[in-house]
């Protein structure tokens, strides 16, 4: 049973079959199916995740790193009370995340809140913008066992033929550009963008305009921080886990959790978030 | 037991109190004792890594997800099969390998397998270069429980003060900049470099001038890949997994494991690594 907890949640959203299971572990087909009953009430009742079983031929069983809204939360404000840490607030008004976005740990958490949040858009790919979307990009696409492709500012790449589309940067209002390989995303490819900050909202519009040219589709955005200024943002979908006011606050008041996390209450769940502001 | 698997595995190298799992389970303590056991031997008999047990007040238990030898050289065949497809030569005579190390469970997988071979250095940090390096050195630092520390290319830092060095790039022959903000390296910080690739050396040199200005060590280096040529690199010390014998050479001759895991031959420990090219 330790076995196969361990590779099912080595490997999120990856299938295996009960066969492969049984021959590894030399069981018969009996024990293992028992066995994946009682580790499924396990990983439910202490809020591992889920198991899932699907059925035929080509079935099997897969873990899903699926966090309760309850967990959901109680890490928003373990990110928030961080991000009230002393010093925090850059020249020029930016909040500094570095350390936290690149503690595995916590990226890992975070890429399965993501990947939780984002569960129902099935996505074949994650993508980022180099370099601060990196990490909580990875991580969910760790959960959701897709590959993440990553968009190079300005023309800095080596992988042959690439495409290229201008963005005006919301904070800087400086026109940019963003590059990528053609061969990082297949045509028709379903694409979650994942980032660490939205300002302006122009490197998601940037990455729209990018999917476009490679015939594929953005079905999400999420990003860890969302700043409250400028209110009018140049996208009207996106997911934020943690708000920013701004450099003039202080304390309590310097950051909260989105707005959407509020709203959805104490007991609820937070399905349909993905669809909301 | 499947709890306190979960919890171990997930987060590898950290310390965890019996008594917590204790509470948590609802279990006592001999009973959690017989668990580990059981988990311990478990772990072991089908190569997952190793549970230690720490003793005294502020010990406890911890998951390490060392690799087998033969584990190591599996992964290694299997990079180079993946890099001997077609089309993996690129203008100027790169090697394309960004599909390889931004797929999440390779990353990972390749992470242990650094985590492994640097297992005596025990680092504080592990640092790496923007932007490839990442997902290599986010995941051994995730195998480690340390934070990831990424040198910025130029001067494009917005986290506060800064130091700058100057290096010479191995492949350009031209002189550039690498940035870390102070703040992201305590004094006296033993730290892990983990790249993509090594050709000429000239980044990692950067890399120990840098650490000089926190006053840190570089206790180790270890890449994806290293070039055959220039055969004489700017240091002596590293840890490759994957020979590139260049862009002239075809099929198997394109890239093979690094000498050293052939020299360890088919039965041994890969023991000592760390400090032989």
């Amino acid at each position: 049973m330790v076995v196969m907890a361990e590779r099912l949640m080595a490997e999120p959203n990856r299938l295996h079959a009960l066969a492969d299971f049984g021959a590894r572990l030399g069981a018969a087909k009996s024990t293992i199916s028992e066995d994946l009953g009682l580790l499924r009430a396990v990983v439910e009742r202490f809020g591992l995740g889920r198991i899932e079983t699907v059925p035929g031929a080509a079935g099997g069983v897969r873990y899903r790193p699926v966090r309760t809204s309850a967990q959901i939360r109680a890490l928003v404000e373990r990110l928030c009370a961080r991000l009230r840490e002393p010093g925090r607030v850059l020249p020029g008004g930016f909040l500094h995340t570095t350390d936290l976005i690149f503690t595995p740990s916590l990226a890992e958490e975070i890429g399965e809140v993501f990947a939780t949040l984002f569960e129902d858009v099935q996505p074949d790919a994650v993508l980022t913008m180099e370099v601060k979307g990196i990490p909580l990009a990875l991580m969910t696409a760790r959960a959701f066992d897709v590959p993440l492709v990553t968009a190079r500012r300005g023309g800095r790449v080596t992988e042959g033929p690439a495409v290229s589309v201008n963005y005006v940067s919301g904070s800087s209002r400086m026109v940019q550009s963003m590059t990528l390989p053609l061969r990082a995303v297949p045509r028709g490819a379903r694409v979650l963008f994942i980032d660490d900050v939205l300002r302006g909202g122009g490197t998601a519009r940037g990455v729209y305009d990018l999917m476009r040219e490679f015939a594929a589709e953005v079905v999400g955005v999420g990003v860890l921080v969302e700043t409250e200024h400028p209110a009018d943002k140049m996208l009207d979908r996106y997911l934020a886990l943690v708000t920013y006011h701004g450099g003039g606050a202080a304390g309590e008041g310097l950051v909260s959790p989105s707005r959407w996390l509020v709203d959805a209450g104490g007991g609820g769940g937070l399905g349909g978030a993905v669809h909301r502001r």
